[in-house]
């Protein structure tokens, strides 16, 4: 594949966004090697164009770097043909739906505090999503076979699945940043245990085993030195109080994003190895140790994101885009923290790169089932992804991890079958959903009807 | 191997007993092909004797076609030298020990129906049984190295294959009866749903697959016809309501021994796999589902058995014994039900013999660890059991069992390094152990200090 | 499935056979248990209509105990339609095929002494059959679901295979004959080594393991005692000579079926297991250790059947079937040593059998992959079929074992896609084609053009 | 752990050896980034003294950049003790026992072109060598638990598999330059078949999958663009004369080196991927295809390799070692082409890495046993290295590694138990060893008496 790193060509599906997609500009414009055109995609045709705009004003400034070329697009096929990379970030239908999938479990005393990847909110959002995504590995299938795909959408491992399903040739993988805020953590502990200051998260090397938000480290390591001893010692000192790293993001935020680090120590303690994912994720996989209700969470010292937060955020974000339009504000310029740029160029041939993504197993973790998404370390080179083999989980965190990698191979069987038992099968083997089977019954019902707009072909009461 | 089915040896380990050796001696009684001498063998050497007692005036009887000769043993070594048979069925430690194993936890808000194979009593149990069984198997390894070797001891699982890890060439098997219980209730929903009265539950042939008390059938037939749709409306019948057989042993127990098989088939509506088990036991491998609290056991229809039903059942046994001794009473001639001497006349060669035992996994269940002590049907004939592929467990089904595989293979690790910590991973893993890593510590050191007795070599406080 | 065992059913495909379908006449002539129908189909149907009248002369006759109704069909509907069992048992093609097969390949330097299950005669074979067998199946899958289906014919393995890839939920089993063999010379063994006479075949009990035709035993027994300590001695004093079991049919055949054991005796002299397939199977599925070429051959004390030979006995038993037909002859009263009416009586419900069967695997041979055809005992009952755990082979004879085995899948899959590159991986990898990769084509393209006619769809250059 | 590039410590064991031992100090002497010491240590101590002599004088001249101090040991211990890094570059026996391993197998018909691998050489050759690893890995575990040890030796599996089987914690791996042959010849495909000229191997970037001189590439690209469509042309292309690339190395060799790559290719049009190793490895490995004789070998376009040529060669490099001493020659400064020092410099933490290794499985290649030792890509880093997932290898090579993983699995078990059965199993499963079991043994025991000197314990008739 010779990539012109002048004129590459990146369809963004879901380019309507104002989080992600800003990101994205922010990236390209502050680097200095690559060039080429984004064409935005996404079933919100006007937010699309207003990101073209928004974007190619930010290539005019002088101070960008990078500059490319924004073009709203009006079909997959139009975005798809000839591109080199896509990126998908959607939101899989609107925050009604959300609000269900968070909220209507608290009715039977089944509390999440994300509700997108696993537990009964994860479900339905998987359930609604994986149509979604079929007909996104359709159309890539039919234009673009060659193009690398990259994934940010939740649930992370369910939408890969989807595309290797549909389209196994297909070249994606999905990205997600949580392994990143452990590699902070690190850098932190350096600080506060040892005095060592100003080291970049890229600096802990770390080996990464497990599932997307349910990932762990089995290897970290600072120029060559083994920090699990330190971490240790780190887990135990703040064990109670718990450790807050604040940063600036948090901060715009606010606490239903907060995090004490608390679950993420308590499951080191319990199983030796480091869980690389925000508590408020980590919480989701366990049984209700830490997700009881909202006290025993408030004491392990993480939010539960309630979905108005983000309803108000995302007010604040189109208030934002008028502004960006009108030019009455400017975007900021500053790396986003994401690695998706970089992978990019280590794929077009401008040097390696080994960071974590979620693929298939083809080995890499061993022990978990062949061709189950999974989320390790691999080596991005010229046109190629290899995953590095990481190993073999601990046989006691195995079997938390076997339960889900099971019950998300039953949940994509269920979406493709349309098979509404099958499904309640998976949405009842769910640790969180540890109610009477009657009551999830119930509540499996209800969470469908709500969703039922994206389920077409099921058969769903409403 | 030409045994001489007239001049058969068994040892009996753990021969003083009243409940075991009594029905042994009673299936010896009622058969006419074999015979030959019980040695009888137990740390409480009166017991033995008093048994060695009973069992020759039974010998005495007019009515009893099976004469056998029964001999109490001072060591194992006498017990063991020159013996065709061993049947191991001993009580580890004393009721005290037990009281802390059931009892304790309900103080942490954890409840168990029996308290013998899983969950936090049935952990501390095994540690507590291990050593005595490393014991054996070294004394069947020096003494009696040929012998067939037949184990009634909970938990179950863990004495088998302690057996295996001490003498890898050990001839040893693990037989429980819950799953002749699970072909009953076919056989009297035969009777309910169809009018068929009168069948055996030998009749009712099953495919059985899973661990020992948490075991499963994929298949039930009678006369070739298969059952499970009919078990299916049978189980949509009585859900709600549940479904008692009343057995004369019911009776003479009593309330704590009920069960309306509610959970059995809850388990059915879940997952579509007959759960083979008494519903106090599998109560106990699965999440809180069931025994949240005694009030939801109750609603779920089964009985949490206290231990001071255990102390005031050996009372009325030892007066009993006391009766059978000096002839006031005699032991009622009717088979016990259990399948022993059924087994030992296959191995002798007169006439194969396909029923459930629990050994060391060869295949026979695929997708659980090669080793791994599991429940399945094998061919007992002259001198050899091969176990029958059972199959694979439905995923769903599998990621339940998987947890407990994994932690008795932790918790058999943990026994033979004499390793706190690592017992500790399984006790927290269990997934009754619901409650916080802090309390799980502390609940789990007061019940090894309640043990402590049986666990020399190892660090705890006391 | 309440089968009437006095109106049973039994489709056979292949109904003009003079071997197999007189073998089964005469099986059910003298059994007392069991009646019914045999209804016979053959693409010759002339053939078929004789063996109708055959068999019913035969059932007329006063010494005759078992009374069967035969009835050619003239169509696959008519026969498998409400059938109870299905019997395969074809000639795929015709003499002129099977010569191309079988010696060809000798003007290559390549030997067969059977060529019908392995090397490039084996191979072709399959092509040629599994189209039949897709067709087989197919008809099976319409007509017959819940018959179950006996099959036969070589290649058994492959057979066997398409029957449960075209229709998975088939109730099919291989049968063979080829391990009684290997049991009788163990019987003969006990004769000639310790006096022991008259021992039945069926007495020395085996655990089968392997895929037909190079099939192992891992353990045999006489009344409980292991026999492989005495087979040690035994091959160690006739691996020189060789020991010759001389039976009647050997007799009646000639010096071309004629086996000194020798090869098996080398086989066990190199691996500690006993082969237990006659010498001319075991020696094609090796290197060419024992099939360099025809004196080598001769030297191990084994023929290689022309295929001349079978024309000329064919021509014989077609005189006999005309005599029979005139009531020249009257076929002998005597069991032919098949198992085919103990396995149908078993599956009726007249008492289990274990016996060894061609089934796919479900982990009974542990370390093969799942879903190949295998061969290992199972137990027979009432409508069921389960396989017993054989164990795994040794290391050394796996790596001779799994070459073949995926020989096989890879034969399967050309087969189902007609494609003639993938059939010539297969080919070029079977062991006995020690040839350079050119003439191993050369010979591969003259073989499929003699066979073409069975090969539609698929580019021959004729 | 912090390495101090300027001063490393470097052991390195067999360093008084003129081949490895002076590419080494060439390789040191050119580069610029790191420098330190080198501790060699040889049981022919007047040859590592003699090292240590050249060695230091090539740091004397002034235009050598890396200066290193070269200082002989008289002890394992001393030069282990305290080292970062350890090299294993030995020859196990004199030229008497590889003449043994080599020409032997010759009279029965055995040839062999390198002997050092597979086939009986060897294997004996593991036998001898296979107790010198024990007691390194046993100095190592004393005397430096925590260095990278990098092995040179053949028979390259079986040597890097006794490190790990006596000391499970140890950092080692397996270098070999086979695959680097290959790259080459792709940029030599670059420049015949498209003019591309001047291309690095190191630029053909491939996915390494295999064992050790029986690797394959399953891709290979340039610039991103997959090679394998060109390699197919380039293979039809050459099939009948053959490619031969002249190096100077192979110049100032002979013939008995040449490789015109015809069983490369050969291999490829059977296979459809890339054998990744010189013919004379790949022959070996296959049944005797290639090696039938010497004829069929000429015919393939390759040597077979004299021991007599190697006792020339010795005393070439003897004479040029004089020279070296007495200043009349100098050495010429110019990389190996061995990556053994970028290897280091990656583990000192001066930059990632990625190239091919030998390492125990843990997934890296799926189907094959974990724990044997596989040949493919890893990820270096500081302090790190990390199998990259190579995949599956397709069925049919599969059948072929797997006897030889299984051979070396069988012969290790052999080594390290003195079994002498055992490793005549392996010896006789040999795909080379295609005689007679009876000449098997017989070859067997004189090559075994042959080399006995260097099997203490083992029952061997001399």
């Amino acid at each position: 594949m010779l990539y012109d790193k002048n004129n590459l060509n990146i369809a963004y599906i879901g380019g309507g966004s104002r989080g992600w997609a800003w990101n994205l500009m922010k990236d390209l414009a502050v680097d200095e090697e690559i060039s080429g055109t984004v064409r935005l995609y996404d079933i919100n045709q006007e937010a699309a164009r207003a990101n073209e705009k928004i974007g190619n004003m930010l290539s005019e400034r002088p101070d960008v770097s990078g500059k490319w070329q924004y073009k709203a697009m009006d079909s997959l096929k139009e975005a798809l043909t000839g591109t080199d990379f896509v990126i998908i970030s959607i939101l899989p239908g609107s925050f009604e739906e959300m609000a269900s999938d968070v909220h209507l479990p608290e009715e039977y005393g089944i509390y999440q505090s994300v509700g997108d990847t696993v537990g009964p909110g994860g479900l339905v959002r998987a359930l609604r999503t994986i149509p979604m995504f079929v007909e996104i590995a359709e159309a890539i299938k039919a234009y673009s076979p060659e193009a690398w795909v990259i994934n940010y959408t939740n649930p992370m491992t369910l939408c890969t699945k989807t595309l290797y399903q549909v389209f196994p040739g297909i070249k994606a993988f999905g990205c997600c940043h949580e392994v990143f805020s452990t590699q902070k953590i690190m850098a932190e502990m350096l600080k506060d245990m040892k005095g060592i200051a100003g080291i970049d998260r890229e600096d802990i090397k770390v080996n990464v085993i497990g599932i997307n938000h349910f990932t762990w480290l089995n290897s970290a390591t600072y120029k060559g030195e083994d920090l699990l001893p330190l971490y240790r010692e780190f887990t135990e000192k703040y064990a109670e109080e718990g450790y807050q790293i604040e940063t600036e993001a948090d901060q715009v935020r606010n606490s239903y994003f907060n995090s004490y680090n608390k679950v993420k120590f308590d499951l080191f303690r319990r199983y030796g190895l480091v869980a690389a994912a925000g508590d408020r994720h980590l919480a989701e996989f366990c049984p209700p140790w830490y997700l009881k209700n909202p006290e025993v969470a408030k004491e392990w010292g993480f939010g539960l994101t309630p979905v108005s937060w983000r309803v108000k955020d995302l007010k604040d974000k189109m208030e934002k885009s008028s502004r960006f339009l009108s030019g009455e504000e400017q975007m900021e310029l500053k790396h986003s923290g994401e690695e998706g740029i970089k992978q990019i160029k280590a794929l077009v041939g401008l040097g390696d790169l080994v960071t974590n993504v979620n693929l298939p197993n083809m080995g890499q973790i061993q022990g978990l089932p062949l061709g189950a998404v999974v989320e390790t370390n691999a080596v991005f080179s010229h046109n190629s992804i290899r995953p590095v083999s990481a190993g073999q989980l601990p046989e006691e965190i195995y079997s938390l991890v076997i339960r889900h990698v099971v019950n998300q191979e039953t949940i994509i069987r269920a979406a493709f079958s349309k098979d509404k038992d099958l499904a309640f099968k998976a949405f009842a083997n769910d640790p969180l959903v540890n109610i009477s089977i009657k009551d999830a019954r119930n509540l499996f019902e209800r969470m469908l009807s709500n969703t039922s707009e994206y389920l077409p072909g099921w058969e769903i009461e409403k």
